[in-house]
Formats: C-alpha cells, sequence, structure tokens
C-alpha cells in the first residue's frame, strides 16, 4: 500500500455488495485525497428486460437486480469482468457468495499489487481438505498472497441501504490497514470498530447459524423467553469456548462486539435459520424438506455449519463439552428426536 | 452457618417468590442432610373469597392469588408474621417488592441469628440519599448485618413455575455460602452458575431496564433489526463501563452470564418497559399517561433508573461517556424528542 491514493474495488453485486457499494462509493467521493474516486465493482454479467445489468448500473446507477430502490453513487463502475474489476486495485472487498471465492481468487491470481490488502465481507465458511471449518479470508489470504482482514456485524443489507442506525466490526491485525478499512466503511448511519482479533470476528459469522437453529427450535417446541434466552446464551458460551479451543488467539471481548452477540441476537430472533428450525421441531419434516418447500431449495447454513464443527469437535473428543452444538447436529442429522433438546442441556459444563 | 441442616426461609410470596418456593421446598425435601424440611415462606396475609391466603396455601399447597395451577411442596408453610417467619432461618430468600424491603428488615431486625446469610431475587434498586442508586443487597446487608446475595437472570415467573428450561446467575462473594445457594435453587430445569461478581450480577438487572426503553425506542421508530441489535449492544457496553467506574472490582465475563446479556435480550424484546417506550415513540403521550393506560397505573422502572443513573453520570460529569443512557433519561424526562435518538448515537464513544 505504497501510493497514497487507495483503489478500491467490490468484488460481487448482490444484495449487501451494492449496499457497501453506496457507503464506499460515497467515502471514496469524500475522502479524495485518500481513495480513488473511481470504485470498481464486479458484476456478474446478466440480463434484466433486454438490457445488460453493468449498463443499467452504470446508467441509471441503481442495482435493479439485487437493491432495488437505491440509488448508488456514480463513481461506482459496473464491470463485468474479475480481472478487469481487480486491476491495479490497493483493496479487494470481497462480498460475494462463499462457493464462489476460490475461482474468483483464481482468476485474479497474478494479477494482484504486492502490497494490496483484503477485506471479506461473507459470511460462512469453505470446508477444510477432510473435513471441518477453513474461514473465507485464509482461502483469499492463501490464494492471493495478501492480508485479508473480515468485516461482520447485524447488518441486514436492505436496512443498510435505508441507511438505518447500525454497527459493524472490522477484524485486522494489522492497525494501519483497520484505520484505511474504517475510513472506507464508516458512514454515520454505518458505525465501526476496528479490532486487533481477525479470527474471531469471522468465526463468530459462521457459528451463529448453530445458535439460531437451536433457537428455532426451542421456538418450535413451544418454549418461551427463558428457555429462549438459556439456548442464546450457552450457545454463546460455546462460541467462546470453541474459539479458546480452536483459535487460541481468540479474545473474550470480542464476543461483546456487533459480530458478536449483537449478530448473534438478530440471527436468533430473525434469520431463516430459526425460522426453518421452528418448522423442524413443529411438523417432523426433514430439514431437506423444509429447505425445499420454504427457500425454494436454498440451502441452511446452521446445519452444515454444526455437521463440520461436530466434525472438528469428534476429532479432539470434545463433543461432551459442547453439549449444545452436538444435540443441534444430532437433531439435523435425524440421529435425536428434536423432544430431546433441553435433556441435552440439563448438565451443561457451564452449570458444572 | 454453624449449624448443618440450614433453616430456609423466604420473604415474599408473589409470583416470583411462589415459583421459588416450589425450587427451594423440593430441594428441602430432597437433600434433608443440607436442609431443615421446613420452610417458611412469608405471606402479606389477605381474604380471598372468604378464606385466608395462608390458609389456602397451608391447606391446598396452591398460590391462588399470585401463582394459580401450581402446586407447592407440602413442606413450605405459610405465615403471615414476618418475624415468625424468620424465626432461627439460617438463609433469608428476599423476594418481594422493592419498596417494602426496608419495613421488613426493620421488622427482622434483632431476630436474626449472627451467622445467617442472605439473598435477594429482588429486580430494582432504592434511591441513595440526595440520589443514585442504592442495591438492594446493601440495604439488607446494612438493616440486617449479614452478608447478601443475589440471583438474577432470564427468569420470568411463570415459566419458572412451570418447569420451563433456564438459568439464573448468582452472585456471592463467599464460595462456601455460593455453594449452598445453589444446592437450594438448582434444579435439573433451573441451572445456576456462581460467580464472586455479587454486584454486577445486580447491577445488570437494573440497568437493562434502561436499555430495554431504548429497544422500544427503536422499534416504535420504525427501525429494524439492524438498529435494535445496536441499541441493545450499546446498551450492554454502557451497561459494562457504568460498573467499571463505579463498582470498580466489576468483571467483564459477568456481562455473559444470564444475568447480562441473556436478561437484557430478553427484556428488549418481551417487557413493559420496551412495550410501552414503543407506545411512547409512536404516540407522542407522556411515559406517565402511557403508564395509565397501559399498566393500570403501575411504574415502569426504565425511566426512574435512567434518571437515577444520570445523576450519577452528572456528578462525574460523565454524561457525554454514555450518550444511550443519557437519550433515554433526557427523552423519558421530555427534554429531547424520540425522533434524536438515533442521533445522539452517531458520535457514540464505542466507535471512536
Amino acid at each position: 500500500m505504497a501510493s497514497a491514493k487507495k483503489k478500491i474495488c467490490i468484488i460481487g453485486s448482490g444484495n449487501w455488495g451494492s449496499a457497501i457499494a453506496k457507503i464506499v462509493g460515497n467515502n471514496a467521493l469524500a475522502m479524495p485525497d485518500k481513495f480513488d474516486t473511481e470504485v470498481r465493482m464486479w458484476v456478474f454479467e446478466e440480463m434484466v428486460k433486454d438490457r445488460k445489468l453493468t449498463e443499467i448500473i452504470n446508467q441509471d446507477h441503481e442495482n435493479v437486480k439485487y437493491l432495488p430502490g437505491h440509488k448508488l453513487p456514480t463513481n461506482v463502475l459496473a464491470v463485468p469482468g474479475v480481472k478487469e474489476t481487480g486491476e491495479g486495485a490497493d483493496i479487494f472487498i470481497f462480498v460475494l457468495p462463499h462457493q464462489f471465492v476460490k475461482g474468483v481468487c483464481n482468476q485474479l491470481k497474478g494479477n494482484v499489487k504486492k502490497d494490496a490488502i483484503a477485506v471479506s465481507l461473507i459470511k460462512g465458511f469453505e470446508v477444510k481438505d477432510g473435513g471441518g471449518i477453513l474461514l473465507i479470508s485464509s482461502v483469499i489470504r492463501d490464494l492471493l498472497n495478501i492480508p485479508c482482514a473480515a468485516l461482520m456485524g447485524a447488518n441486514i443489507a436492505n436496512e443498510v441501504a435505508k441507511e438505518n442506525y447500525c454497527e459493524a466490526t472490522i477484524g485486522c491485525k494489522h492497525p494501519e490497514y483497520g484505520a484505511i478499512l474504517k475510513d472506507m466503511f464508516q458512514a454515520d448511519y454505518f458505525r465501526i470498530v476496528v479490532c486487533d482479533d481477525e479470527t474471531t470476528v469471522e468465526v463468530c459469522g459462521a457459528l451463529k447459524n448453530i445458535v439460531a437453529v437451536g433457537a428455532g427450535f426451542a421456538d418450535g417446541l413451544g418454549y418461551g423467553d427463558n428457555t429462549k434466552a438459556a439456548v442464546i446464551r450457552l450457545g454463546l458460551m460455546e462460541m467462546v469456548k470453541f474459539c479458546e479451543i480452536f483459535y487460541p488467539e481468540s479474545q473474550q471481548g470480542t464476543f461483546l462486539e456487533s459480530c458478536g452477540v449483537a449478530d448473534l441476537v438478530t440471527t436468533c430472533y430473525g434469520g431463516r435459520n430459526r425460522r426453518v428450525a421452528e418448522a423442524y421441531a413443529k411438523t417432523g419434516k426433514s430439514i431437506e424438506e423444509l429447505e425445499a418447500e420454504m427457500l425454494n431449495g436454498q440451502k441452511l447454513q446452521g446445519p452444515p455449519t454444526a455437521y463440520e464443527v461436530n466434525y472438528m469437535l469428534k476429532a479432539k473428543d470434545m463433543e461432551q463439552r459442547f453439549p449444545l452444538f452436538t444435540a443441534i447436529h444430532n437433531i439435523c442429522k435425524g440421529n435425536l428426536h428434536v423432544s430431546k433438546f433441553m435433556d441435552c442441556l440439563k448438565n451443561h459444563p457451564e452449570h458444572m
């Protein structure tokens, strides 16, 4: 990052990518001494009513397909090629579905500035060879050979686009990069806390979906506020413990940031994982059936996360230490009846 | 606490007191080596359909007035006199409206065993002479000259009485007393964590009501999940900071217990403080009018807590460090329009 003016590119242009493009584009305009005003955004080309989506965005300044009703700043340039988008960029913002990250990085590889940096806004993870969680930021880091931070929080894209007040957490090991990223992302309605606990910030975004499945079970079983609060809190404590074991540099304070408790709570009250899990407990249909019925066949993130986490726990003979994660996994897999969920929590190590 | 068998008494017999009597009564029966099986419960005498309430409880084993539909263990003895209830007791459980604590303690004074202990289940506080928060446990401690622990958590009484799974936190400085209290309170559906951070456990129970008012404002103003999550989290961070300043022995980990994040979240999603604050933002009526309309004239705890907290902050010239608490207080007092609530959070010290 030798040059004074940082050139920003955004890899992805869905709902969240477009909402972020609005903020980042405006910040680039407002701080011309810090950022190149042109912000390129990679758009997977598609036709919308006989017009190319890139053309619509560049002429009408609106992503009519993924964020209709919100104008993008005119300095956000939609580009159909990944390589062209990343050309000469100092900062890469990754905000696309996690299954495309490897392919996109492989296209960028070899054309990335040595001193560029990246930040991932992607919630989710890759599966390690053999099993277990592999963080998206580490995929990016490994393929592009540049540092990669993470931005996470209780951030529903449409609400951010409406400029409703909210917070996000940036996990970034390098303070100087953290400061640049904060300048780039913060708006008066989008408030940023930077912490150096990169890994925990990102892991929270994956683990919360397991807990949300548990919250949905509690709802579907007809329990009230007390029980749901206990499920959320025990879930949080298992998130803390999981990070202590698998990411020993993890700091407890990070769980009090937006990426931790705030995103967890939002996901456990709203969110599709909670909703489908509630239906599971009520109907007895399988998770797959419910995904087909309720999500148009889209997949939930909670059950596969529970699966990979269980793989990691089993390998360390630690299922007993994580009764909530373990029960949720077993219920999702059909190995345990959902009505037994609470029984699994009666001797939780937190209460011993 | 010299004698091996502890004699338990319960000072209070409302909704929460009766739910707790069920647990404690059963535990006293189940552990006759640790506890005297007779558990006396002070009942403010009143007539229910021509019968005395104490008589109904002692004959039918049900508090038909405050916890109808749930049988109490037969070893719970309703007693109409405070003094008689406390006679020879080793453990005092205080679970009555906070405004009656002083009067009751003054009646007990002089008849309390020297080595007795107390535990307060009362959420709320007294006002210090001149202003500011005085913890209920310290009122009990000072008047009876015995140690006093606190039990707090996300515990709606009716759900506990239904034996729905939940958690609570006991704050107790003395490990040996903590262990006795855990034996006395824990059930397989009522799970206890003991920590030594007595003060924070209790302070959380008061401060959460301020945050719930803020959550209600956000709801009433039409904001979504992101904003509400931010209000709850910033509220939590101000609770942490408040304890750091006014109760310097406070530990951050306590906020991750049931008394902290769990009770806070439940109060910010359910609860009357949230509900009335939402109506305030929507209707523009005063808090007093809404209390009369929505709560049969009962008073909210959030606004007076905000008032006393503001008194403490002002005295230390610290209002600026607590923009959320301060804004909520000013809105409740009519000194700030509720529509300005989010503006007050745009330069929150957490984001600086």
